[in-house]
Order: C-alpha cells, then sequence, then structure tokens
C-alpha cells in the first residue's frame, strides 16, 4: 500500500503518526526485496503476519485468483471447500509442469516463484550446513523413501541395462523397498561389527563386490548416513573414493543428516575425495515440517535437473509451501540454533545414558561416527522370561515416542530377500538394546522425563517377570 | 463436552437454555457417529466449523499431540513454525508406514483413522457415479502421471521380464513420461482420424501390435479416457476384451474422467465385458482440491492394495486432508450437484461455441464420445501471417485460461521418441483448432465472458494480420 | 511487492508470466487506491483475501507492530495470547484517544486510519439508503442501549437543567434503561390503538406533555422507528415538526431501521420538514455483524463530534474492524441486494402469514408503518387452558427463533415505572398475538420451514390444552 | 467424539494405537471438567488448538449456530462476512440482555456460559492477586473511562441528589471526563508535592472538601492507584477509613493497578479498613488483550449485580472472548510468571534509569508508592533553547513508545475546569521530566534497547540546542 495515498484529499491519519509508521514499513519492504535478489536465508526469521502477507501476495499471481478470468480448460485450480482453499492460502496448481518438475507454471506465476526460491534457500542452508560443494538441489514432494526411487530411475535411464544396487545394509524398510519397487536388484553388504557392537561399513565387502558383479552391471553404490545406533554413518568417503575410482554413480541416503555438522562434513569431503551423485534427505526430521518431503540435491547441476525432468507431471505445493514458510520463520539463526542446541542435547543424552547403564548394569555402544542416535545394551532383561516387546510397550504407554526395543532373535524375509537379526542391521548381533535419538527440536526436559519413566519402566519389567 | 456437567453445583447457564443446545449437539453427534460407523458420504455436507471440529479432535490422537510426551525418535513429527502447524491442523506424521502406504501409523491414530476414512468415502463416491463394481481404492499423495508409474512399476513386479506398455497415443506429456520414467518402452498406438477430425481408439493396431511383440513381451495396455477433443475417449470397452482375450493387463488413465457419468459407465462396461486392472484419476480436477494427489482403484482388491505396498516409506497427508475436508463439506448431494451443473454448462458450451462456429465459418468437431472438452476449428486463421500462438496469447491475455490453440504443424521429440503433429494426437491433423473444456465448476458466467472475449480477440487477430 | 524486483539478477519466473499477474495486482491496488481517496462504499464486494491483505498491511502501522520497538509506556498493545492477536489481525491499541472516540491514535496509525474511513464508508451507507441531509456518522463500540444513553448524557451537557425525556412506549427494556441509567426521567407516551390493533404515535399527548411540564424541562423527545408489530414506526415526521416548533431536541432510535428504504425515506422527510438531532442504529441488525456497535449520526456535523467527545477514553476497535470488513466484503452492490431480498422476503412473510390466518381463523394486524415485523393474532388459542408461553417453547423448541408469543395481561414495574399490558406497548390490548420480523439475511427457505413449524406447533398446542 | 465407535463393525485403526490416543483424550476432558465444575484458573495454561476446540464446541450452543433453524426475530446474529464469523468463532449474540448484562442470554448458552465463567476466572485471579475480600466482578465490554462513568451513574441511582465527586487529581483525561459526561461535578483535590517531587494523596483536603460541601451532596471520593510518577498510588487506605467514617461511597481507579501485588495489597487492606465500593481496571493493561474491555469489581455483590444492571442493552462480547481465551492460554501460572517477571523488569529499569541519572546529572524522583512508573528529570534539557517536546519525538522517532516528556509550564482548560501544570498533577512542578514504565510483559531486552535510544536522543538534543 503506497502510504502517500493515504492522505491525499483529505486527511485519513495525522501526516506525522504516518512517517512513523513508514519506517515500519520500509523495513518489511527491505527484507523482501533482500529476499528476492539475493535468494539466500534471511538472518533473522520473519514474523507470521509478515509471512502470511507475502504469501497473499504471491497467491494473487496465480491465474486461479486472478480477478477477472474465464477457465475453460480441464484443470483451472477451482478450490470446492473454502477452508481448504484457505489452508492452502489460495496457492492450487501445484508446481511443475507435465515435463519438469522444475520447469515454471504458466498458469501459476506466484508458485512457480515460490518453488524456485525455496530451491535457492535450500541450496544456501546445505552450503550454510557445511557442504560447500553441493550445486544443485530441489524440494520434492515425495517423501525420501520415493525419492530416493527416483534418483534411481532417473540414473538408470544413463545405465539401462545396469541392473544392480550395491546396498550397505540398514535396517529400514522403506530405502531397500524403494530398490525393489524401481525394478532394481539388491546386493546387500552387511556392515562390519566390532567388538563394542559397533557397525561400519564393509569396504572390503564392497570391491569384493565390484569384481565379482563387474561394473557394467551395477547402477550405483547406495549408502547411508543417518541411522540407528549401533550402526555408525556408512563410511561414505572411502565408498566415494572407491566409487571414483571404479567410475560407478553413488547415491546417499541423508535421511535426517543435514541437521547434523559431523554428517555434512562427512559428505562434503567424501565429494572432494570421492564421488557423490546425489544425496537425499527429508525435509519433516531436518526442516521440522509434517512429513512428505524430500530435497534431492547433487554435485552436477544438470544431474539433479534430470531427476526433476524425471518425475512425469505437476506436484503438491504443499511442501514447497511448508518449506518456505518454516525457513522465513526461523532464519538462518533460527535453524542455527535449533542444530547448535539439538547437538548440546545429544550430549545430555549420553550423559544421562552413561549414567543409567552404569546403575544398571548395563552399557552405552561405543559408536563414534553416529552423532544423534544411541543405544543402550539390554543384557540384564534378556534374562528373564518376559517378552521383551513388553518393555517397549511399556515405554511407549508412558508416553516415550521413537525409543525402539531391539531383540536380537528376528528373522524376516522382504521382498524374497532374508535378513537374520533384522532391526539389528547384521545377522550376528547378541545384545538386546534400546535405541535413543536427539533429533532436531529435542528438549532437556523431553530427556529428564524420558530417562524417569525408563526407570519406571525398568523396575515394572522386573517386577512383572523373572528370570529365566 | 458433556453439556450435563455444566451446570453442576452452581449453574453457569439456565437448564432449559441448555436443553435447545443439546439438540443442536446431538445432531452433530449423530453425524460424526454415522461418518465413523457407515464410512459413506454424508448425503449434506457440514458446516466448516464441524469439519474443523472433527478434526481438531482426531489430530488430538496422533502422538505428537499428547500433552505429556517424550519424544526420542529421530522422526517425532514436531513442527517449527507454528503458521504450518496450524494450517496441518498440528498433524505431522504423514500417513502410512515403510512397508505399506496403507498401513497404520502406530504413532499417528488420528491420521490413520483420516486415512482409512477418506479412502471409504472414495470409494462410496466412485460407486456413487456409477463404477459399482470397484472394489478397492486409494488416495495416492501424487499426482496422477507419478500414480500412473506406481501403477505400472507394481504391475511390473507380477512380470518382471515384460518391458513393454502398448500406449493409445495422447498427446501430453505426463503420462508419456510415468512409462519412460518406470524404465518401460513405450509402444505408441495412433489413433484413427476420421473425416469429420474426431479420433478414436485404433482396435486393430491394438490386435496387431500383441500378436507382432507377443503377450509375454508386453505389460499393460494403457487407454485414456478423458481428453482433449477432437480426441476422443478411449473406445476402452472394446480393448478391455482384448485385454481379456489376450490376458494382459489394462491400466486406465481416468484424469478427470471421475467426474463424467458417460466417462465412469465406461469403465464400468468395461470391465463387466472386459478387463481393467487399475485406473487412476487426480484428485484435483475430479475433487476441486489443489494439484497432488491422485485415486488409485481397481478391481482387485489386492491388486489395489500391491500398489499401496510397493510405495516405499510414509508420505504426506495433506492431500488426504484436503479430500477429506472437500468431501464432508460437499456431502452426496454437493457433489452430485457439481456433477450436474457441469453436465449443463457442457451443453451450454456447446452451444455457445457452435453459435460462435456459425457467425466466423468455422466447425465444431463431432466428437461424440468426448463429454467435457471441445474443439473449434480455425480455419480462418490459419490463412493469416500472423503466427496462431498470438492469437492464443491473446485469449491468456484477455483472462481465458485453460483454452488451447492447437496448431498442426508441430513436430516434437520426447525422450527419443518423434512425435508428428505434437499436440493434435495424430500425425495427420490439417486444421489447427482451438479447445476449451467444461470441467467440475465451471459457471455459465465463465462460458458467456469467455465468448465474449473469444470475439474480440477474433477481431484483434484478423485486424492486425493480414491474409497469406 | 514490486514485480519487477523479482527477475533482477537472475530469473525466478518467466517474465510473460509475471506481466499477465501483474494486470490482477494493478486491479487490486486501483481498488485500494479508489478505497482511499473517494472513500465509498466499492460498488463490487472485495474477495476475502483482499481484504485480509488490507488489513495486515495496515496493522503494520501501529507501534505495537513496528519491528524496532521499546515499549515503556503504561499500555503498549501486548498480546499475551497468540489466538486473540490473529483474530484481531495484531490490531491492540483500540480507537480515539482519551479526549475523544474520533481523535487520531498516535501509537495507532492504522487503527486511526481503518476507523476513519469505516465512519466514511458508514456516512455513505447512510446516503445510499436515502438519507441523503446525513452530515456525519460514527461507529460508537457500544450496542444501541449505550449509544443512545450517550446521546443522551451529551444532550444534556447542553442543557443541563432539563430532567424530562418525552418517550413514545415502545416495550422493549434498553431503551428505557437507557433513559433511566442516565439519571433522566421519562414521560411515557402511549401510543393511539386502532380498531384493528395497530398502534401509531398519539402527537396530541406530545404537545400536551410540552405544555404541561414546559420546554425547559425537557431534554429531548425520544422516538422509534423500526419496533415489533402491531406498533407501527413512530410519525417521526409530525414529531420532527413539532420538535422544530417548539425547538425541543430530537433522539430517534432507528435500532434496525437502516435496512428499510421505508423507515430512512421517514428519517429524511422528518429532517427536512421538522427536527432531528441525533438517531441511532445498531450495526448488528442492519450489517449482520456480531452484536456490539451501533451508528450515531445527525444532520449537525459538530453535534455528532460532540457525543464522541463526550466518550470517554479509547474504545474497542472490534466493531470498527467487523463493520469495515463487512462493508468491504458486501460493496454497495452486495448490500442493496440484501436490501431488496428482504423487501421481497417481507411480502413472502406476509403473505404465507395470511394464509395462515385464513386457514386458522385468526387475522393479521393492518400496521402499515411497519416495513419488517408483522403480528397474528391468537384469539383461538387464548380461549385454551394451557398457557401461552407454552405455545411459544413450542416454536422455539422447534428451532423458530425469534418469534416472540405476546400475551396480554403482563403487568411489569421496571425502574419504578409500572407498564401496563407489558410487551404489547399498550395498556388495552386485548387479543394476544405473535409477531415475526423479515430481518436482513433472511432466507425463503427459513419462512417456509418455519411455517411448516409453526403449523405443528398450533396442531399440539390444540391437542395438548383444551377450551377454557 | 467417541473412541469406543471408531471401530465397530470394521477396524479403522488398530485397537492398541487408541488406547494411547484415549490417555491424550481424558487428559483433556478433565481439563474441560475441572474448569466448568471449579470455575477457577487451571494451574497451567491450556494449548491452542484446546482453547479453539472448546470454543468451537461453545458457540454450537448458541441459537444461530443450529443446524435447523428458521430466525424470524429482528436479531438472529447473522453473520454477513465469513471472515468475521470466523475471527468470532461464530458467536454473534453477544452478552446479557436488554436488562442487564449479567443475565443469561436465551438464544445464546454457549455466550452467556463463557461470560459467567469468564467472571468467575476473574474473580479467581482477583483473589489471587491478593485481593482476598472481593465478592463479585465482572467484565465490561467497555474501557476504563466508560466503565467508570458507568459505576458512576450506578452510584447516583442511589444518592439521586448528590452531584458532587471528590476526585484526587490525576492529569488523565479519560477518568475525569467520565465524571463530566456521567452529568456530575467534580470537587479537585490536589495532590501534596514533597521536597523530592513526589505527589502524594492530601487527605486533609478530602476531609475538609467533606466539610465544606456536605456528605448529602458528595456522590462519592474517586481515588486512583497507578499512574504516571511522580504522582504516587493514592493513600487508598486512609481515605478509605474516611470514607467509612463520613459513609461515602469510594470509587477506585485501579487501572493498571491488578498487575501489581503492592497495588492490590492497597485495594484490599483499604477494604479492611475502611471502605471501598467499586474498583475498576482495564483489561489491555493487566490481561494483555486489544482495548475495549475492563473488570468491575467489588466488595458487595449486590452493588457489582447493580451496575451490571445499569448496562441498557446487550454487549458485545468479544471482550469476553479475548479475556477467557488469554486467561486459558496463560493458566495461573503463566500469569504469575508474568508478574513476577514485570517486578524484576521494574527493578531493572529503576537501576537503568538511576545509572543514566547519575551519568547525566539528573535525579530519579524518589515516588515510593509507584510499583509501575519511575521519572527521570530533565533538569539539564530544560536549560536548552530547543522545545523538550522536541526531545519526546526524538525518542519516539527512535521507536521508543510511552515514554512522556513533561514539560513544566502547560496550562489546560478541560470542560470548563482549568488546570495548572497539566500533565504534571500538580500546579507548582519546576523541574521538567520523562516517565517510563515497566508494564505487564515488558522485556529486559525492550528496556536496554531504550536506554541505549534515549543516550542517542540526549547526544542528538544538546547538539542541536544551546543553553538559554
Amino acid at each position: 500500500m503506497d502510504l502517500k495515498r493515504i492522505n491525499i484529499s483529505n486527511k485519513l491519519v495525522p501526516d506525522n503518526y504516518l512517517k512513523l509508521a513508514q519506517n515500519a514499513q520500509k523495513s518489511r519492504e527491505t527484507e523482501e526485496r533482500e529476499l528476492l535478489e539475493k535468494r539466500k536465508l534471511p538472518i533473522n526469521g520473519w514474523t507470521d503476519d509478515h509471512i502470511e502477507e507475502l504469501l497473499q501476495q504471491l497467491s494473487l499471481l496465480d491465474s486461479n485468483n486472478f480477478p477477472k478470468k474465464a477457465g475453460v480448460g480441464e484443470r483451472e485450480a477451482r478450490i470446492a471447500c473454502s477452508l481448504v482453499a484457505r489452508r492452502h492460502y489460495n496457492f492450487g496448481h501445484g508446481i511443475g509442469r507435465s515435463g519438469d518438475l522444475m520447469e515454471a507454471q504458466p498458469k501459476a506465476a506466484g508458485s512457480t516463484l515460490i518453488a524456485n526460491l525455496t530451491n535457492c534457500l535450500l541450496l544456501d542452508l546445505i552450503h550454510e550446513m557445511g557442504i560447500r560443494s553441493c550445486r544443485a538441489c530441489f524440494l520434492a514432494p515425495l517423501a525420501t523413501g520415493m525419492s530416493l526411487m527416483l534418483c534411481l530411475l532417473t540414473l538408470r535411464q544413463q545405465k539401462p541395462l545396469a541392473q544392480y544396487v550395491v546396498w550397505s545394509r540398514i535396517d529400514q524398510k522403506s530405502c531397500f523397498k524403494s530398490i525393489i519397487t524401481a525394478g532394481l536388484k539388491p546386493l546387500i553388504i552387511q556392515p562390519k561389527l566390532d567388538d563394542y557392537g559397533s557397525l561400519s561399513t564393509d569396504l572390503f565387502a564392497f570391491s569384493k563386490m565390484v569384481q565379482d558383479v563387474g561394473v557394467q552391471n551395477i547402477l550405483c553404490f547406495c549408502t547411508t548416513t543417518s541411522c540407528f545406533a549401533p550402526r555408525n554413518c556408512d563410511d561414505i568417503i572411502e565408498v566415494a573414493k572407491l566409487a571414483a575410482e571404479v567410475a560407478i554413480p553413488h547415491l546417499v541416503n541423508n535421511a535426517y543428516g543435514l541437521q547434523s555438522t559431523y554428517l555434512t562434513h562427512q559428505l562434503e569431503q567424501a565429494q572432494r575425495l570421492g564421488r557423490i551423485d546425489l544425496f537425499v534427505q527429508s525435509t519433516d526430521k531436518n526442516l521440522m515440517v509434517p512429513v512428505g518431503g524430500a530435497i534431492i540435491a547433487g554435485f552436477d547441476e544438470q544431474l539433479v535437473r534430470n531427476v526433476a525432468k524425471a518425475y512425469p507431471g505437476r506436484a503438491s505445493s504443499t511442501q514447497t509451501l511448508d518449506v518456505f514458510m518454516t525457513l522465513l520463520s526461523l532464519g538462518r539463526s533460527g535453524y542455527l540454533n535449533l542444530v547448535k542446541e539439538r547437538k548440546t542435547n545429544f550430549e545430555y543424552l549420553r550423559m544421562r545414558m552413561r549414567e543409567f547403564a552404569k546403575n544398571n548394569k548395563e552399557t552405552v555402544f561405543e559408536n563414534k561416527s553416529n552423532p544423534i542416535s544411541l543405544a543402550l545394551s539390554l543384557k540384564q532383561l534378556q534374562d528373564y522370561d518376559l517378552d521383551l516387546t513388553k518393555f517397549g510397550s511399556m515405554l511407549y504407554t508412558r508416553g516415550i515416542s521413537g525409543a525402539r526395543v531391539v531383540n536380537v532373535a528376528e528373522q524376516r524375509v522382504i521382498e524374497g530377500h532374508e535378513f537374520i537379526g533384522w532391526g539389528t542391521h547384521h545377522s550376528q548381533t547378541k545384545t538386546a538394546y534400546l535405541t535413543m535419538a536427539a533429533g532436531l527440536g529435542i528438549t532437556k526436559a523431553e530427556i529428564d522425563s524420558c530417562f524417569e519413566k525408563l526407570k519406571e519402566s525398568w523396575q515394572d519389567f522386573l517386577k512383572s517377570s523373572k528370570k529365566k
């Protein structure tokens, strides 16, 4: 609004009152201009109403919100339910165009702008978190599993005859299924189990697999950074070196690794010393938005672009909107604060866990390359006759969510592949354990409350069970 | 809220005033109970505030909203930006579980409930629209192109060696790309062009292709119902018969066909007389929600379930929420009204287009099996020296969105396949034309305004150009 | 947002897509400019998101929303609960200044602007509705009763010794109480009851009262336009003539009269031919906003201003916000449509009531000067032994709200004044009756449903009772 | 929602997931039940979505939200603009009934419940803040000035011939105007000025005034607690003793005094040892809601009720809603925390001000009975030739709001009464000064920023001016 016009003809407001307001308005305009020109995270977060004002202005640029429009297409972004329109700020056209997820949508200049700008801000964030060599990224309105699959399918377009994915075992279904659903065949590399129960990448097995199967038959290596302890982050630097050496693409599942400077450092080094083609991270875990999006990033702009192009058709703009709003709301300093607090809380969690272990004759696994998740042995409980899953229920009923009780005996066949010791990432695991993670946004109070409830559950378990 | 408690001890409100309010409350509770028990579309739409109240109650069932929780997992659905939390009614956990999109999410009973209920309501809607034999469906948080790809990948799991998709040509990129990105090979069947410019399925070519390529090498047939005139709805009944005969799966792209009882009737008949395995429709076009979701439906429950299982990982619950809210808001009668109005407006659009054609020496193509889109020849304009795309711009600048000016000369190579006459679905199209559609939600006023602007643009074009 | 900046340096959106969006943006800016410059009702209503965008921009002009402020006053419009801030669009400072309700608030340029602009729009509306001579008005954040009291107290400042208000009886408490609470003494003029049960102003009694009490002792005449049938609108033209003749101020309670062109015509004529000082109307009844505001208007700018000045301290800006939003949302055409529909529905209500009367041997009172409310005799029911209030309950329980069953026997002492036949506006009323009104926003469907339920209740009453 | 019904017939959600959700639901229901039964502030604040859920449920109890209603009254709480309906949670009927602000509104059981419950919570808050003897209070949808006027008019109904209000001078217009507009006459008691510039109640002048004017002619004493330094809180204990002795009602303007335990203690003691009839406090200053409401409280239930009864007509429910939401959101502990922080920040403000005074050869006035506002002498600046108001502008332009520069020379005639030294509360003030207050919600950061800017402004002033 042009403040100078307000008092044209007759005064609505005394001029001097307006002058002060003008300063406030200018400061907002400066923030907007900087965002549009620099396309970097604002240093400080924006206020809620500033974010909403920007969204309203941008949504006006989409054709479904043009005041005088006659829509005779098959898809006009009409929204039937006003609550739905409202929660999407009247954005209806989604993003992308049939050919390409990153292409501008002619009917939706506003949505296009937000999509492109969000990708710029995400690249800035990736740089800020330490992956300085990253060249391009985009927000895929798909959760991590689907995004990994899209990467695999894109890689396959370049190497249509290669059917194998060499995969460092991690016992989490969705990554594994993304290989299967893509119509590819996984070659499973079991991690090495050291004396302390920690699991690391078996590099030798990687090399051997390449020799055995042949470079031309291997579509890519697939490694994982963030994972449940006692599995460590894969040794992606060494895998990357091998990938470079044998010229095999390397896809990294960085699910919740963007929040950890340790893991981003691994990625940066791996690329500098070897080869990473694409790495994928989930938006919900790293940016605290609802589940549903992933950031697909890489070190070669064209390859990243190709992944976007492989996406057939338009897509939801909801994930973009969530991420855009969150990044504006946090700003750089807000995000870095969260990162710092998480690290502090991880240390606190470890301290509390060690204390608990000491008091109960258990151990905390020493997994040095896992900066997020920790595992506590459950040796004592294993000796009792009550099923360990009961212990898990006890925790959950008390409000501890996310802690996982992992038993050693489980065996599972998934899509025709047998996994011994499912859940432990290894066929030889002997000791049951409990994992806990310090994810972005965790608070000290939660950790305190968690150990209080853990203690109660522990006692309850011992009471309601007896030694085998 | 238990009204009886309000006046315990001392009165806050006179009892008789409360009695009346109780009736209102009861009527709401009845609506809720019926929804949860019958799992069918409510006859009449719900009010906005009732919808929001239900969502708030359901969101309380998700663990991230439990008052006393300690989250020590890697993913706890914490939401950083309060605006984002608000617009998602505090739902953060998405839907599905790593194994399966339709599986219950243990941390999110509320989200799970909405997802399951929405699938029930959608099945009811599909039945209501005439596809009575449909056995199962689910809302995929993927737009149509990706959903088709997921169907193809699922079909492939059962027939891993078949690489070909026999596809009745339709010049719209996203369906074609879904075949390519899936790593499959399209076998393109060009439609037949009749004397009036109308395009129908070339059944003979279908049979011949099967003979030439071999049943064992063909993954499936892929046909399309809703499309731009003058292409007609594929003759899916006959293709279905062939599919049944030769035992080849049949996937139907029903992009915006759920809104037309003519097209749903075709689907129902095709299944009764032949074979359809899966049919996919977009939620934005058929349910007036923002772009981003599709309904994947079929006649065999297990197959539909397999598609859901092929989806790796959790997924966004946004599309579910939009559809759930919209279905409650419209109710059965609201939706059927929209369907009826659309049909009336389609007739009106055709009448206006014929009138315009008559006044300007043009023709409306006679495509009898297309109940949504119409095409008007642009013979006169083809004779002028100005590029026809200028005419398209003139329309768009005046606010006509969705009308497409289709020129005859275009040639395009897409993913290595050459398309002559791209945009016209046929290599032999001689006459340029303009398409318009009467999609769900269109109004008579829009059509009137459209023809007013069309007239202006027509005159402008003739004025600013001269005969070749 | 300056669209030209969007594509500075690198393109975020193709230029030609932006160009179209620019037109949409311009059309919005034009609406804003016209509003601020002309200060008249927009011809057509604004969209919701345009209204919200304007509010967000204006709220930024209030000091509590300045980004860098240090508040060391006793009142800084801090808002503790974010839901409250949100529902008030972050406006917190209210309107007015300790001295004067219409004075600009230095800390709140945005609130001041809205308040002044709303008063301009209301004056335009009053003119549009036919009271062309009206010179000034303002929105008081007080319901009608308090507003009348403020008018009386203001008039009293000019004539401190006059204690009497000559008041044409209307049996509605709040107007009467406004006289009492102001510390004044009512002189009650009972209306004349004609043979058909209709009630009109007793002009002779007015003149006589002036003679008896003395001009110097009479603060003002107080008349009422809109009221429950069978009372008519007071004959304000004649009272105004008398007021002019004897130089006594004349205050008109126009509670819900602004919605009727008949009543506004009376006001305009009364002022032209006689004297009206101030007239007051409620915002909820005339503008369909929540209860809480009134428009105080008059024909002398200074007098209206004096009323605003008599208001001690700041006041809520909520009523202003509601009215501002509603006027923008409806626009002139929206409001005039409501006015027209109401009139049509009033005719329909009368037709249905006459029909019902005929079928049940009752009469509709012929009150020619009441264009909103109608009364139906309840002679038949009076002969039964069941209390008539039961009949009222029957109606209400069935969802008929606002219909009033008026019994003849009631007697009531209010603030020391005895009213015989309370509720009927007259001590001699013989026939009980039922009143119904066609207020702004009523629908034909409501009237239909009302008579259906009335019929049921009538039968129920006769069944559950017997003739006396 | 009845969770048990969810899984009737077929399962929508696994039972064990629902069990956990049930606990969450129960804890919410317990909070609701306790609120409705105990009618006291909840110990801890409620979440936003719980507050909104309760409001939605309550709004359903109002007749305008009944699903099947036929409104044939003149006032049916129809809301034209959906944004307005939304921001009021569909509450439209206001509170009260024509006779009485505290009476139940038959059409609005929900609104009535909220109004009554809010009054209960406010009484609990008043007790909690230390005024244990308080017997009744209600929220008036009027700012403080109007509320004081309503109190005066109510007192007058009991003593119709008494015209005088003995008023301890405070230079703030709205309290003074409330006396004038009520049609009463102020008798102004100037405070005593001590050697340190501090201002205290002149008790002797009070007694003398009673003797001079006569008890029967004095309507009431009017004193003020919270005020700008260097005026102190009136010595209300002694005035109350006198009031008891001579049997004159005593009205206290406790504008922003509820936030200070020092001031509430004065009120409690004054009532115990003497007489206070009514005390009034603003909701915006004490509860951090938008301007527009006041709490009228007293020690005699019937008198407080009489004030409510004097209010003619219904009233806005907006203020009630704001206060209700805020009290639920803060809870007791939230409010007491704010109170504590304010006190700490007041001490910090004083420390910083003393420091600044020392560095600039100024003094902080020693006003011991003012726990909120502080005054800093401006002796140095008085000697310069630039107008002191310029200094005020300098501060305001820098974003310091609420600081007041008070010059000594001002003289003002208000409603016929001459005030010498207007703004200083005394005719003899010699030294100009600057006041600052630590109001509820102030932050340490604001104070720091304020002194930084003060320093800058001070230097600017000295630079741009020269000694007289």
